[in-house]
């Protein structure tokens, strides 16, 4: 048998059977619909998306490919690689294998009839080198930053995607139940976060939490104890660990975890590509009654912040209140970071990316709308001691939320 | 005490005891001695790096920053969040705070007394939305593609890069050794895979193998047993496996490994930065003869690049060589992947990132020269039935090469 006629007769069957679930037509169709409208706010044709999650939330395939979207008539799906396996895995009609990026303006032509006018790209991500390309393929048609259409079109969930999340909150549940039988006083950090990880992905966690971004790199963890919670890294983060190496200055680190520290534990699971964030502190024995006092504050803001969540509530608003909190509560100056590195958010919006809207930040002025998903985390860190804090996924509802990460919020306290 | 304060008192000493290792600033010299020639090749006067690798590599610090190097003068490294560390991981002298690319030709002018007519960028993959930004800060300077000149200095190893290139390796010998005591009947592809990254994490794996791309994504295995040794994906590679997911479908999965079945172990190690890539294949019991004769040909292949690996041999000849060998030991269809996606490369550079020059593929006619490394990778698929390979990672040395990945070549047969 070739590889194509075996890709052809047994893949699809076989990926089921290993907990493969596809995209559905009817999901994508109505994804398509909201872009176009965007498409026409942006007075662009076409969009050609490039970047891997932007394709696999438009195709159900997340196989080396563009996406040709006109503004009216079926999408096409250009295969660089495995067109047989991304004909699985999409439900669009229309695929077609592309060997270089020369055939696209004739293929475009061909199908469509004429190339389009003015057609969006990803200038958010996409490579200069590749902007170039485009121009001198496409030498007649404008070319426009489509970027805030396709966040503004991933912005809210549908309850396909609301499901995996859910998955993935699952998941995370018997994680941590598990990080509690795992965690022995004189491990290291990454050891602690090696064996979760190992746990998490027999599960079915995919191991990358994907951010839309340059040089932002995705990875799953953070587990921070005592010390190495106090130090802040690359990330607009409140804290991020001392890490492995200068290479690698983020995370987890060789630290070894001692009796009565503060351990964060900052673990996302990625379930089929949608993510579940959450946070929860761990301790060998008691932590100190500092750290515990200020875990509480955490989760004070926390509820307030859900008091607030529903349609309609202003997200710059919501914030900006929580640093009122933060302040009468006295944690002014070790809210979300120490001062001078502070961040300027305390939600972020989840789904295929951690950084998709909406947040809750300052500049962020804009209502929550229903189908929302974001990761609320609130943390106090004290330099050269620790940090603690807690973490939700919450899915804003049509009156309210709902919370995506069914995990008891005591502080997890194993034995000395 | 302050964050700022406890960095500057304590973490050089803390990171140091967990085992971090700075780059000297000798080092970075020759790196920009380097880089300057093939600056001066391109008639520029500066160079902005902004990926993190690139700012790595000519700083010592992978903190969110920007590095300006002039052609003449001291580089300028422009640190966006954690400044105080920045100042410890990297030896450079000139080290400042950026809050905004506003202040970009600001701190240039002040500094340099003038901004460059030309400057260096990284147009294989800064996003076009900030190209844009640079032509607005800098409307009197030309903007040039500098990629290839960054990857031309990259393209070589110091001892100090091969220094932990080794110890990668050295790593990776360890983890695979384990992993023959890890591997049972019955367990899922996710499940070995995990513990295996666990286990590598453990001694300072740092998880991500980085690939200079857009699209491609870091992780660090795959593990693939019998048919799933057969299926392709996204990457260029001769098999990508079946993965977790259409969101992810490459690498191990949740298929369930069987006695008798290829398993395929293909394991970077990424140790401060450094990678060393290797695969060996693993079976429960014996594998069929079939796949015992086309491991047999890998290594024979493996072999013969080996004997022609010295300063001067031509990439590209030894690439087409190993195809007549191919075809001479039979497996002209099932060399490095079933008919029609057959990869044409043997080997791809490695350091940093995994897609570095030099490559040992078609269209590669160049030579290779003293202090190059390599991931060599020869490898023969069965669609539906399973695949085989052999990888280590290889310096080129005066006189011919090293191995970097100390491991025995013998298929890991554990019991039944």
């Amino acid at each position: 048998m070739t590889h194509d006629e075996w890709v052809r007769s047994e893949l699809e069957a076989f990926s089921k059977a290993h907990g493969f679930i596809y995209t559905p037509l009817r999901e994508i169709e109505t994804r398509l619909g909201r872009l176009r409208k965007h498409m026409k706010e942006l007075e662009i044709e076409a969009l050609l998306a490039a970047e891997k999650m932007d394709c696999f939330y438009f195709s159900g395939t997340a196989q080396d490919a563009l996406l040709f979207i006109p503004l009216e008539g079926y999408p096409l799906l250009l295969v660089k690689r495995e067109l047989e396996r991304a004909k699985i895995e999409s439900p669009l009609e229309h695929t077609v294998r592309i060997d270089s990026l020369r055939e696209l303006p004739f293929l475009i032509k061909e199908r469509y009839g004429r190339l389009p006018g003015a057609i969006g790209l990803e200038m958010d991500l996409l490579p200069v080198k590749d902007f170039f390309r485009y121009e001198s393929l496409f030498p007649g048609s404008k070319l426009v930053d489509a970027s805030t259409a396709i966040r503004n079109t991933r912005k809210t969930k549908s309850p396909f995607e609301v499901g995996l999340m859910k998955k993935a909150g699952e998941i995370g549940k018997q994680v941590y139940h598990e990080a509690a039988e795992i965690l022995k006083e004189g491990m290291t950090e990454i050891q602690f976060g090696g064996l979760l990880e190992a746990a998490a992905k027999a599960r079915g966690h995919e191991g990358l939490l994907r951010v839309r971004s340059f040089n932002y790199e995705a990875y799953s963890w953070h587990v921070l104890s005592g010390p190495t919670g106090g130090i802040v890294s690359q990330s607009d983060s409140p804290m991020g660990g001392l890490g492995l190496s200068p290479a690698f200055p983020v995370g987890a680190s060789m630290k070894v975890m001692k009796a009565r520290e503060p351990i964060v534990v900052d673990f996302g699971i990625c379930y089929h590509g949608y993510q579940a964030d959450e946070t929860r502190m761990f301790s060998i024995g008691k932590m100190d009654r500092k750290f515990i006092d200020a875990y509480n504050a955490c989760r004070e803001i926390h509820d307030a912040v859900l008091s607030e969540t529903r349609p309609g509530s202003d997200c710059e608003a919501i914030f900006l209140r929580t640093l009122e909190l933060a302040e009468k509560l006295g944690y002014k100056d070790s809210y979300l970071g120490p001062p001078g590195l502070q961040c300027r958010f305390i939600a972020h919006g989840i789904g295929l990316e951690l950084n998709e809207f909406p947040f809750l930040a300052q500049g962020h002025a804009y209502p929550l709308e229903e189908g929302m998903t974001f990761a609320l985390e609130p943390k106090i860190v004290f330099p050269g001691e620790g940090s603690v804090g807690i973490e939700n996924t919450i899915l804003v509802t049509r009156d309210g939320y709902e919370i995506l990460t069914p995990l008891e919020m005591n502080i997890f306290e194993v034995k000395e």
